[in-house]
């Protein structure tokens, strides 16, 4: 069984929904395990998952133009992995969400990508092209990303928004991510 | 007089339009004098207005993740430029359009600073905080960017697209970036 | 008298020598006001002394590819004057130093490019070509930086590394930054 | 048999070395086809093994901050490929090179990761920690790099430099990129 683990932080509940939305795909994937990680409250537990993991997808809010603090602070902590490359060829993925279409989004997921670049990893991004009715909040991929998963939230409760399109593109994400973790599991 | 020069490249004429509404409102500043460069076809002359500028705006559509090729081809020549550092402590600022609502449009801006860096210039981001109504056409600033402008254009003719919130945003920008160029020239 | 304000967090001290070498050559450059504000334990003083600042240079080791979490917490809590745009219109730099050559610092500073963005700053590079023999300890700009100052310190006490180089090219970018905010200055 | 495909422009020769390198290294992983195409000259053949390979790895020497024009043209033309998605699921490396120890080559690097983002391509790091002397010519990583190949050549012909420590990196991150590739294809 391959499994996949989604290390988020979540400031007011958006991120969260995404990040459920992603496991949810990917569980969807071949029946494959997935779990939530929240970053902020990481204890062994949390760290153990992370390293049997096959795939591991990175998210957080973008807060002034990058990760959240509470997000770097598990990354700065997971040095310890990296010195030993635990997570040395498992696959990554990133998402982040913010108020604003763009607001430098794309800041955040590129830090994602270095990130996981660090740890030896191996990135596979959205996968999916553009909707090709930009902003339409049924849409899949609406915001056109390519690096990974980009949400809007507006200024509501999690159970409002992001739009059912993002949600869609998150589970979409998902099952990219559970049937590749499970291609290169495959060959182990 | 204070002189702003926007140069830039347009494959089908979003990028031109955008270019023209930045000018309109440099111009509109305090009397300053601004003129388009287009990179595509540059000569001694365009040369000549960029050395003598105050500000330069740099502007390319979005292709591949990247400024297109056309600019890219403007930014290796003026390499003889960066040796004797012409530019040096000349405003930057830059612009980009796609027709997503990212598009890894932010990959551009991001390489646009890099770019004027190399030419020990100045950056001047966009200035303005992000529309409260994302994706409202008519909002100044409806993507939310900050390091520069963003625009969208539907692939529709460049009299219908990008939207009069983008060329608005064009508008202020230019404003901006004539406005600090002035200030900046005030004291050489 | 123009002021200009180093703020910093630094793990082990490295970057803190560097804050203090871009201070002292702020202070050189025409006998201008510059103090450090150490961000991780930054308080009401602190942040009085960036609102009162005419440039602010923003400087943090890259640990796991971006700027400490201690530097990110700081950048989020500032978020309360970005709403206002306190920052608006200051000049801003920035500096990052890690055991490695690149290590990925140009990604905490295009980072840095992108927080200043968001508060509507205006960046200003090192402004120095890189030195012609590439490694050299004792050289201005070794490394071959634009976007701000990159420095590398080895697994060593902070008076012995960075090394000679690295601390000259911070003075040289310190007297840049309080000799441009000294000419925006003059013109408010 | 697996099939790499080294996608690279070439200056004055210093990337065409490093190009090959990869190359051997890829051949040497387990029988593995490599082969160069020259973007700058590409033609139907090259375009065949690109469509092809099971792994591509993209190289351009850093001009002005940003891969060379010649290289962006190539990406721009891909875009009849994009539009299709023909490199979907590929495997991905780059590498780049510049006269400087840092000289922006990492914006070089996080453009190819965009590029072949917008392609649905899975994207492999160098996989190789920093060395621990910095700097020293002989070492693998001497420069630190993460996300891909780093290169540094001083003003010499090519013969000459880079240096056998980057050569054997990029020969190592050959044979990285072409056993995940055999990894993956194994699963197809």
């Amino acid at each position: 069984m391959t499994s996949t683990v989604i290390a988020f932080h979540s400031g007011y509940g958006h991120t969260r929904r995404l990040a459920q939305a992603l496991a949810d795909g990917a569980a969807q994937a071949r029946g494959d395990e997935a779990c939530l990680v929240d970053v902020a409250a990481i204890d062994d537990t949390g760290w153990a998952a992370l390293a049997a993991a096959d795939a591991i997808v990175f998210g957080a809010p973008t807060y002034m133009g990058g990760a959240s603090a509470q997000f770097k602070a598990f990354a700065d902590a997971s040095s310890k992995v990296w010195i030993a490359q635990g997570w040395k060829d498992k696959l990554a993925g990133g998402f982040t969400c913010s108020l604003n279409l763009t607001g430098d989004k794309d800041s955040t997921l590129g830090w994602l990508v270095t990130f996981a670049m660090q740890h030896g990893m191996i990135w596979a991004g959205l996968g999916i092209l553009p909707a090709s009715d930009p902003g339409d909040p049924e849409a899949i991929n609406r915001l056109g990303a390519y690096t990974g998963l980009l949400a809007q939230a507006d200024n509501l409760p999690p159970d409002q928004s992001p739009p059912p399109g993002d949600l869609d593109t998150a589970a979409a994400y998902g099952r990219r991510i559970a049937t590749l973790a499970g291609r290169l599991r495959g060959t182990r």
